[in-house]
């Protein structure tokens, strides 16, 4: 008899555990519950539909509903789970009753942090999330005059933006000084913030929301904050991702500090027979062992591959993360890997840095864009602790992905400043800006 | 008394090694001997601005004579230096008489080689080097119809569309059967030799130059080659390079089997405190062993900067080199990191591969490139050998670069399927290329 794996959450977690069990085991039975009506589409693309990067929701759409019933996954649509019983081996499903399983892999996903407010009932509050709400929010926006993104999180690097474009007078408001001061340093989202300006979007640093106003209708009307009332019609909240952990949690599956379910290497969470992935988790980061919650898509999908193999019976390892990451801000690319300067003093991890301005192709090509790169290292072993980058756009994924390898690595200053690189004057210049960052690096090191 | 260096060459290798004297002993005396009238140019660039990407011969000029100035580099131009005497310390430069030093370093870089057909002393054959001599070549191009380019070299690669984007009919001849078949498979080459014909292209492989034709006033007027006779008052000889060592043979400095100076890896040669960098050398191939010569500017400028802090009594190793390479050809970049099959082949190194076609950025967005990606590895320890790269051009060059960087450091198959990468629809795929190409190599290990 074949082997049932059990899948709660459709997201890229839920398809790569699906895509992780086949590859090890063919014939194994699995069973993927979601709540949603689709599976295999992307999210992170909603934002560019709505400033009409993309042209279409449709365009992301992953893979259709039949690819999955051709790979042999039992995908049950608009079904909800209501418990686990590890003891047992079963889930409660509603409509369905008790399911058995002899695996079970948890990717229930990650839910917007409650802003905290008053307010929150009222209409014109947009969460983005599910391809099909979006489409519904999309003719919202479309008749929207003033919007607020509430939370300079990465989503809402994209929605201010996207919603610029539409030509809707577009408010950012964070209790921070800066934008993604969690993630980024100031140096890297100056210009990022200057290019907000540019667009016309009105940033409210330093300011705490306290409540959604509304109409006498239900609908919001403005918000008020700590610097004064800002009319609007629309509330993209882009607050923090937080694990939806509920179901877990009552099954008394181990949650650790974030309020992520603790796995171990192989995604086993402290049950037995029971795996999880994606954002219901939390990761150590790679250096410095924290538990990092609310990352992307492309960790789930890698974890859920992982938990799907071991579900089936197979031995696959998840590293530890050294978070390559990177995405567009106005019109910049901004992205790094592991932590900047901000996060190593926070975490009171000593470095020292090299920053160097380098471009993308030789100077004097066209279209030529300049890369701030900054590295940092350890002063005593010159082990590279983090990077981060703003520029044109070339390269900034691909060098996040390769930074993240060489923390990974435990590569040196001494081993970026003496890499080989391309030089041709169409795609690369005569210094790569990673090596100058770290001759830098080194030089600084040098006058102590 | 200050310490004196003389540099033989105004190259890449010859300006980085004045830059590294200066950088170990500022108070150092510096002079560099350069037969040209300038220094500090980027010939790289001559091809993109015959084709118009690059509106003007002045920029490609990096620094200008001042620069040298005023950091205490003292040039002499149009100068020629006769011989070297290692015994007495001293060079003969014409019209200085005999001059001395305390550390020489040879940066006299390369040559074309002889294309060894008769002809070659008739008008309206081009040799791409001297910025000046390509300024007057530009109108002759622009009286031209038709070229002929010999050798599918790199710099052939970029000619090629540079006259086809002038409206010249262009010709490319090569003894082998496909363009750059000395580095790039034939399966990375696929895809730009069908855009070189869509441009209009002649492409003639397995062809041999027989001779240079020229009409009575000394003018070319057409190539005779193994399949025949082709008319065309412009040739491009692209022949490889080689080293120009007839000064350091001369004085006796020790030559490997590539015709290029041997040197340590702190760039010294086998003269008491004289080094050399660039194309005069020859530097083994990290895995292989093999010499290599030939290699590109930012290699030369590396070796240079070593050689430079080295020969001011500083200590600094070049390691030897992986070969990230990357150049556009035709409406593709390709690209790649130490050996591809066809090398690896040659070599008799056994290996075997992982190929995928990734995109670089998520599917669903406008603008996505395909990038076909492969990686050669050790069939037993998995450690990747090299790898090749064709796409639309997004990361291609750092790609490259990490892949060098991946292959110096060791890692495997499994190292790289296992790796961390940036998702975020505008600038990187779920699935990075060179993931998804690991864990195919890793599927094909295990069919065996």
């Amino acid at each position: 008899m074949p082997r049932k794996t059990v899948i709660i959450g459709g997201g890229p977690a839920g398809t790569g555990a699906a895509g992780g069990v086949k590859a090890v085991d063919p014939s194994a039975e699995v069973v993927l519950y979601t709540q949603f009506e689709d599976i295999a589409y992307s999210p992170c693309g909603i934002p560019y539909v709505h400033g009409g990067e993309i042209d279409s929701f449709d365009r992301l759409i992953l893979a259709g509903k039949q690819a999955y019933v051709d790979a042999g996954i039992d995908v049950h649509y608009e079904t909800t789970v209501k418990s686990i019983n590890t003891a047992k081996k079963t889930i409660m499903v509603e409509g369905e009753g008790e399911v058995s399983y002899d695996s079970l892999i948890i990717g229930t996903g990650f839910a917007y942090a409650d802003p905290g407010v008053p307010g929150t009932e009222l209409g014109g509050l947009y969460y983005v999330k599910n391809i099909r709400a979006a489409q519904e929010w999309d003719k919202v926006i479309a008749n929207s005059k003033r919007a607020v993104v509430v939370e300079a999180s990465p989503l809402a690097m994209e929605m201010v933006s996207a919603l610029a474009h539409r030509g809707i007078e577009t408010h950012l408001v964070d209790a921070n000084p800066y934008a993604l001061s969690n993630m980024a340093d100031p140096d890297i989202m100056a210009p990022v913030e200057e290019s907000f300006r540019e667009l016309g979007i009105h940033l409210h640093y330093n300011t705490t929301l306290e409540a959604f106003l509304g109409d006498s209708e239900g609908k919001l009307r403005a918000i008020r904050t700590s610097a004064g009332e800002i009319p609007v019609d629309l509330a993209v909240v882009a607050t923090h991702k937080t694990p939806n952990n509920a179901l877990a949690a009552a099954a008394g599956i181990k949650i650790g500090s974030t309020g992520g379910l603790i796995v171990d290497e192989n995604m086993k969470t402290s049950a037995p027979d029971v795996w999880a992935a994606g954002d219901a988790c939390e990761i150590p980061h790679g250096l410095a062992g924290t538990p990092l919650q609310g990352l992307t898509g492309s960790h789930a999908y890698a974890q859920g591959k992982a938990a799907g193999q071991n579900a089936a019976g197979g031995s696959k390892a998840y590293r530890t993360v050294f978070i390559p990451w990177g995405t567009p801000a106005g019109k910049w690319v901004i992205g790094g890997a592991s932590f900047g300067e901000a996060t190593a003093t926070a975490l009171g991890i000593p470095y020292i840095v090299g920053v160097a301005e380098g471009v993308s192709r030789s100077r004097y090509y066209s279209g030529v864009k300049k890369t701030k790169l900054k590295i940092l290292a350890d002063p005593k072993s010159h082990k590279i602790l983090g990077a981060q980058m703003v520029g044109g756009g070339d390269g900034i994924k691909e060098r996040a992905d390769f930074l993240a390898q060489a923390i990974r690595f435990g590569m040196t200053l001494e081993d970026l400043a003496t890499m080989d690189t391309v030089f041709a004057p169409a795609i690369g210049a005569l210094t790569e800006p990673i090596v100058a960052a770290a001759n830098n690096g080194l030089a600084a090191a040098k006058k102590g």
